[in-house]
């Protein structure tokens, strides 16, 4: 019987939604060895605009590389969020990056900050993508934690490898921790601020 | 009415093809305005094979974002010159690294040796990609080269502009020269290696 996933990444456009995708599909297609298909599109109105990035998986041969029903939902901003809840399934996995959306639209979802421990932990905006990946693999079965960690290492700049495996790890962290305060029926509450520094 | 045009760019997995189609569907997307779509698949068969991008453009927004019927395909190894040609409209561009790609399939094709002019005269191959993507641009009428040098200095790492800027230029200057050269009625003879340091 075979399957399919559909992962959709969105956010604004300096967010690193295109190489996060692109990471998580070479995961999923090179490192875990199953079909991938990885997309990103764009319309007149992409300038300056928002991101998407979305990955198709399947246990065969992919003909529509393009997500229709969404399994997994990562919105990395709250324009993003509201423009794609509505593509969810009724039994996908929303996560969100709790440091700048604020209105989640549906009962269930994973808020974690990602932007926010990128920024307090590592000074550095630019790895909340990363952070997000180390998250995404702890959330969902469709990529091992392994992969991912070679997929990162193999796309980022040399001599970065530190922080970025940093940067996963401490989304693990924030994944796990996410996991155990989940009942399923209400809004998972956001990590208080104050704790930033310590837990992650 | 309606336009689709569909391009296909391959090789071996170190060649930076898929970061070149990013470059390029950002450039036809985001800088000349136009709908794109920009894929890539991996299957089990992944790990240390062949890579293959591909970008579809078109007035109106992409309903299926694979290519079917290739209007231009860039080759930069024999394999996957090999293996995907056949796809390739009767009217369609082909485009070769001539570095090697030796075995051309039909009787009309643009041979630009691109890895040899990244070593030659960047002695840095990583830039055969930016390389190609500067003859690209003066082969198709689908992208401007203005939008081109765009894409790439928004997505090159930062310190490395002046030597993608110069191996987008050489791959403008190459192509005019196979440009010139071109009868249009049989293979386009390869560049002469010994006069590569000057006219590149």
């Amino acid at each position: 019987m075979s399957y399919r996933y559909e992962i959709r990444l969105s956010g604004s456009g300096g967010q690193g939604l295109i190489l996060m995708g692109i990471i998580l599909a070479e995961a999923i297609g090179i490192y875990d060895g199953k079909y991938v298909a990885q997309t990103q599109s764009y319309g007149p109105e992409a300038r300056g605009g928002s991101s998407k990035s979305e990955v198709i998986v399947s246990d065969e041969e992919i003909d529509y590389p393009k997500a229709m029903k969404l399994d997994l939902f990562l919105a990395m901003n709250q324009k993003s969020c509201d423009e794609f809840y509505l593509d969810l399934k009724p039994e996908g996995l929303l996560i969100v990056d709790a440091t700048f959306v604020t209105q989640i639209p549906i009962p269930k979802a994973f808020r974690i900050p990602f932007t926010q421990i990128a920024r307090e932990k590592f000074k550095r905006e630019m790895v909340a993508n990363i952070v997000a990946l180390g998250a995404l693999s702890q959330l969902t079965p469709i990529v091992s934690s392994k992969a991912i960690e070679a997929a990162v290492l193999a796309r980022v700049p040399k001599g970065t490898e530190k922080l970025n495996r940093d940067a996963l790890k401490a989304g693990m962290a924030a994944a796990k921790r996410a996991k155990k305060e989940w009942t399923g029926t209400e809004v998972v509450p956001a990590v208080p601020k104050e704790e930033l520094q310590d837990s992650y």
